[in-house]
């Protein structure tokens, strides 16, 4: 941490920011220029100390972080790619993990087809929400509790582990009998009170990136899941909001490298969310398996046209299967499989 | 809402959109101009219905909403303003709420100080937080369960009501009992489970806005609580997340008079979350009762240099009570008291 | 056009409505619900009108477009996908065009060794600023003037057309003697004193999206250039300002397959200025070809350590010539070739 | 400037960062961390380098800069607020300056109209733009070279200074003699070509916020303006663009007090820009105020059902000088008149 003394800080300014740091234990250099004073904070865990403990001090003009303030989840916490299994299924493994299914789950017949589908194409998890956050208090909220035995019938019938979301703390004990991977939507990217019931859960979870959460937040995020010993954490770039309209979120596929570089978690895409239209779902799934993802959540129903939940977002089983074949050359061309 | 088809759009298309319509109960009326035609959809509880539900159908171009997807929280539901009583306050009323307290609470004393500081300078309702949602899980988190019977303590010996923030659905009930309002954080404001219980509280409820929520997402949050019964309503424009980095959030005081225009609402404004840092606190607060708001949600904590969370936007007790000073002539200037 | 009328608006504020549509020779059509009328205005002309024209009369309460505002720059304009030469080189065919150079020329060397690199890789033409716009008005402005013989020279002693930016309207006629294409830089996308002299220019232009404009506004501006017969324009997505800082701008590939639906125009993806690092402009130009782009805008610099400008978002030559390399399977995958 | 070297960055690699700095004459100071080491970069002129120059070299993580990249416009340049006059009106004083009239110039008529309006609210400064920038290369754009002599006409009639927009950096000279306050348009605010020639003008120039720049960019641009000689800079919040589309834009009034922390220049604020219906300006005009802005650029047409640009923004006469008879109240209550 580096702070930034105001010109003509006095004496005794510049030894509170000092002994303040040393009061954390924390190293301090002193660097004296001709118009200021610039007080080096570099011990090994400035990370987790917040700068405003700097900031707030009189004659403190600025307190800039240069340790990164997530720490479970950075490659300086762990150098190795995270790579773990869900059943057979490896994630962050060379082989790209399509996650495929309707948003919503309506009925066994709609879900068991969706699964004959994604199996077919290619993908290795199913998807399908049973509670289903909606901005409206209005709209289909999912079949809840009813799902959960319907979930548990599906996988084991198609052979297909389950991803699905989970939106109240104390549900993550029961879904987790009947899901394989419990997944924490957008909108609850930092409800703590849920990352940390997860963070003790028996299996996987997907954590979307939050509609406006800066790559250094969501990091922090997955710190809450790694803090109490769950290391199965899959990171979801599902696009973030901007003053752009002609897709639903803009798909941040920067972030792909980014998250290579600073951590070690995989990473996945799902393109269906931040596109917003069936038409425009194929070109960001290819791109974001160029870019380097390690794989894709993908939105199909066996009919979107009667979907009750997100059908304009949605592939058909034909044209998720087109798909799935033009996505094969594009992932051997940055050397992965499908 | 408006349907467009695309240019050729064929009979049989436009007829299946003229179908669903009228199989949601909704009246249709075809406008057939020289190059398209376009479906006016225009029953009462079209705000209701989904755009995707017309949009997923072949040959349509684009699906326009002219109803307001909220409806409890609107205007039209509800013509008159709404205004309540916490305990002897009025909120909604002629003379602003003010709100003041620290960040988190840390001790009896701290938090009986700022009662004491908060009633001098005018303010009626005192906040302070005992579950605190931070971005990292080693930050320090709040009193928790500890801090209940000290909130019920402090408010009667102060004789201020209370503000504080919940973030579990299940801890409603029980803090109902130690609080008089429950804040909903703006990390929080669609976590639908927690607004659902809240719904159905004995208590009023202060709903800050998400960080990067529209006007019109933030109201259908609203509509979550109040679609049980629960008919006192706060919302607390607090800064939305934008590009700049000068201030943490940027304030949107239009949010101000939109709100009054489509909403029967009360609206008070947090500047201390918006502005990040003490010194900025002054000017956004007097624009925001300028500007029209029912009233002000300030950080204030006897000592911010030893804070335990946000210390460096709080208040110190003697900044507050000048700022409570200023801002009598500027509530007078546009017909309000403090 | 919708117009939708205020609950109880008058009947002389529908005719005033209809009037004005009627006096601007635009087709009506009246829609009256149980709640309010809503104005059906469909002629073909009404993207050329602004919505204000009606959104300001009395018992008004909104006017939402249904045209797009843009005309030229539209399918429906143009059905077939624009294609032309520079040079030898077809822009907008299956093969991708690769625009590669350093940000700014500093001097004949320095060019003409990019020029050969850029070559060796299978670029077809060759970028180079000689009018550099800085934030700052002490950094490095450019050759300026002196540049032109310089481009002209390294331009026909190694066969590559040059792309060259242009900032003031009254350089367009000097500096197209020199330059095969003319750019606009992101920060003049909406200087329309330079677009209106562009589109009377003798030579493509390659229309960079502005920092924080919309796909709209982009076409909107691509308008300009067409309005005076330029048909030869490209469009360059170089990333939107968002709230995001781990890259320097948020690429929005999700333009691309938005730009093959509403335009006919070719649109090339500059991943250099997005990312903002070298490290990250690989992952993000294979991301770009396999989304569809016609073709990429690369930064290479003969010896990025010693740029007088943008030196962090520039490949070396090994770097440029190895990501070459990896292109060529993604764009096959997408049946381009490079 | 603060360099971060990456852990187990070598000696060699520490060494070129030293060297490069002292190659440009700035201060170098180590710091050894147990981590990693961190070299402080102290000199005074530190602000006008890139932090690229440094970012380039290998074993280089970060570079953070301390020292503002902005100069001419900063606190630390000149110490006490800029104030200088137009005619007689003092712009920066204790009076707040107010700057009415219509969008567009479009006949004698109406811009005496507007001034006589203007003036009887107690407006010092009359607006009208004769070119105008639009969208759509369809819209009107102004009375252009035509409008020269209306401006001066009206001026010079009703006693009232002119403020209008300049687009083209060949313009500048003329339009300085018919004008007393020479306008830079939201979209121009990065337009170099424009600002270097306006820096050399014998006028003030009030320079509007970029729609997505930051306050640094911003006072860079200031710096422009500044570069040659001329110190009559105005700046001019108008809004900045977000995802809310409730206002045309997001009018952020958090710059107000960061500017006057670190800039010496006036700044005026347009509320009408940032609200797009006249519905919002009142309130968000007397925020402004309260806010501390040293004026208001407000919009307002005799009759803006008919205006040819922006009518729904416009205020009508009467609404005018309802809002100047609010805002009196508002400025008095921030120790300020009109």
């Amino acid at each position: 941490m580096i702070v930034e003394m105001k010109t003509g800080a006095s004496q005794t300014q510049v030894d509170a920011v000092v002994n303040r740091a040393k009061g954390l234990d924390l190293e301090v250099q002193l660097n004296i220029g001709t118009d200021k004073v610039v007080v080096a904070i570099v011990g090994g865990h400035t990370g987790g100390v917040s700068t405003d403990v700097f900031a707030v001090l009189p004659g403190v003009e600025t307190v800039t972080r240069i340790m990164k303030p997530y720490k479970l989840a950075s490659r300086e916490f762990k150098q190795e790619k995270t790579q773990f299994n869900v059943g057979d299924v490896v994630i962050g493994g060379a082989r790209l993990v399509i996650i495929a299914g309707p948003c919503a789950v309506e009925s066994e017949e709609q879900l068991a087809e969706a699964a004959r589908v994604a199996r077919q194409g290619g993908a290795s998890l199913l998807r399908g929400g049973i509670f289903k956050p909606r901005t409206s208090p209005f709209s289909f909220h999912g079949l809840e509790e009813e799902g959960y035995s319907l979930l548990d019938k599906v996988r084991k019938q198609e052979g297909l582990p389950v991803v699905t979301e989970v939106t109240d703390p104390h549900q993550v004990e029961e879904m987790a009998k009947y899901a394989d991977v419990l997944q924490v939507g957008a909108r609850n990217m930092q409800n703590y009170a849920l990352l940390r019931e997860l963070s003790k859960a028996p299996c996987p979870v997907l954590l979307k990136r939050g509609l406006c959460a800066t790559v250094t937040e969501w990091l922090m995020a997955a710190d809450y899941l790694l803090a109490e010993g769950n290391e199965r954490v899959i990171l979801c770039e599902r696009g973030i909001r901007t003053f752009e309209t002609s897709t639903r979120f803009t798909l941040d596929l920067g972030a792909i490298p980014v998250i290579r570089k600073v951590s070690h978690l995989p990473i996945v895409v799902d393109p269906s969310h931040a596109a917003g239209h069936f038409d425009l779902v194929p070109s960001l799934a290819k791109a974001a398996v160029a870019a380097g993802a390690d794989g894709l959540l993908i939105e199909m129903h066996p009919d979107p046209q009667n979907a009750l939940c997100d059908g304009l977002q949605s592939l058909t089983p034909n044209d998720f299967l087109r798909l799935m074949d033009e996505l094969k050359p594009v992932a051997e061309a940055v050397g992965r499989t499908i």
